[in-house]
């Protein structure tokens, strides 16, 4: 199978998920304030959720791009990311009806943590099948770095969140600001001269 | 990464936004005039937001078109339009539900307001990073003054919404009309013959 | 434009519609029959929407896949299609809910004719604009003879629905029927030894 | 018509299914134990649907590669397994709600076997046609062997949900085993020297 059927699939799979968390949205009874405040949070939430799967739609894409040809276990380590991907709709409703109560913030953390890992182990399947553009192996063994560093921040924001939502919240926000910029290492590679 | 990715994912999102409003129209207890009147202000608001995004899709669509390399900035540039679009089912719902009340038109004003300010944003990006076919560069400043137009326009619609819906409403077709035919220019640029 | 482009988009759409409406089936309260009868209407208003919808899937892609350049006209006229199509899931709850009630199955018809006006439609703007391939011309020609004989159909459906209901469903079947095969008449063009 | 364009529609009315049966996820309304236990089983028949699905996804898009050119009537086999598929998150949702209960459990196995049926019968059509690609002969017959085995399982599953749940779960999951990997046969007959 070429990569870009399943890149075609992921794509379609991630753009459905990042849309249909607005149905989960309810609105108010009234746009009295007594209706309306309790949108902050499931808005909040919500932000949260559309950046965090805006950055694995980039990333990911990226990831596959680099690959040339899929084999059956590539095929399911993406399965299995996206079937944690999936639960993010789910997981962002309750934390966002609930105002962020620690449980719920708990089960947000452990969701990400699931993609990490899952998001991680298809990485590796990746770099150790050396199916990937040979240019692109520093870029991937810094992907590896950071897919660590994100589990081990993932895994500390589930306990975190009994201590204060906000302790898992600056943990989710370090993930993010890591994985920001998708094809930096790439360009890097592509165009060594702009790298000092 | 090449722009018609971003094209296929914006595409895509865009695709389900329009559609997803669908389930949001709930279907009356009966068909008494009682229970079907309050159909109106629903259907009404849908149609609205129905050409909305559709006018966003035709215009988002070539502006996309014309870009040939995307880069990180342009990504989230997009992404945040993205996000402010996603938020259209929402506020048309509420809209719609209540009848067109004040607050709600307000609300929705403003998100339409969002939209428009982020999609200007997006095509400052586009004009300045020169990333576009250099005929282009014409029907592109004229987007410009057409995107600063709307976002008066719409700017003004947010207060306006308080003294009549209806004053509002004229203001989203006013920004309807000037944005209703998205390749005109481009048109132009690339057959001048057409343009007396 | 290009009209690949708005076949994907097209495309996008139809599929979601066809797919979004399995979540209007709500589940029965238990498996006793008093609660598990109401499912039949529900269950066979789907069916008929998702052969309905397939169908103009079908005959929609051969329409557009005729045309090499599309213009703003078509593009309108094909949103304005899309807007009726993503009515049907809407009529399609209704009348299911409300087990056949004869204003829904109007309303039904009503939304149905809609979609068949505005086909019909984009279909004369394509074959005046000349904008399909040549040898394409006989096979529409009887496309616009098929698209009169439905809105003569489906205008007799409507108010059919409150003699009784299945006078208008035999005249949604006649149509059904009528348009089942998309490519019959592209085939004979292209192959005319088949054409006895 | 080409079968990368019903390729493509297919791939996204699954990619759909296999996205929003998480709207069907209803959280729970407290974090206590009460209120979250009843989301196992909701959960384990989401894991199985989306196994499921996934499954189908692999093959299905195997199947339809092979095939150069599709005719109507693989059009409408393939709409009417695109319908069945259309019930699996229904079925899911009911057999969650009701905690596994045996009347949910069959239908659920119903709607399943009428899937591997329609998919039993697209297969037929396409290896009768001759349309597919030479080579693929052998693991079009092996994969003719798997879609009996399949139905004849599946058909069991139906009454064995009345004596125990878990007998119709174990033959899904046979059944999901049996097709877990969907190109090993297609590869085999590419690269001889790997099957001993």
């Amino acid at each position: 199978m070429k990569s870009t059927r399943l890149e075609a699939f992921s794509d379609g799979v991630i753009a459905i998920l990042i849309t249909i968390m607005v149905l989960q949205l309810k609105i108010p009874k009234s746009t009295s304030w007594e209706d309306m405040k309790h949108l902050f949070p499931v808005l909040t939430s919500y932000v949260i959720s559309f950046v965090m799967i805006g950055i694995y739609w980039g990333n990911h894409h990226h990831l596959l791009h680099a690959v040339e040809n899929v084999n059956s276990k590539m095929l399911w380590a993406n399965m299995h990311l996206l079937f944690w991907l999936s639960l993010v709709p789910f997981a962002t409703e309750w934390m966002g009806e609930s105002a962020f109560n620690a449980p719920t913030v708990a089960l947000y953390a452990v969701i990400l943590d699931m993609c990490g890992i899952t998001y991680f182990v298809l990485l590796r399947i990746i770099t150790k099948s050396k199916a990937h553009h040979p240019d692109l192996s520093n870029p991937l063994k810094k992907q590896v770095k950071k897919g660590m560093t994100s589990m081990i921040l993932y895994s500390i924001a589930i306990p975190a969140a009994f201590l204060h939502p906000l302790i898992s919240g600056a943990m989710f926000l370090a993930v993010a600001v890591l994985w920001w910029m998708p094809d930096k290492n790439i360009e890097k590679t592509l165009d060594p001269h702009t790298h000092s």
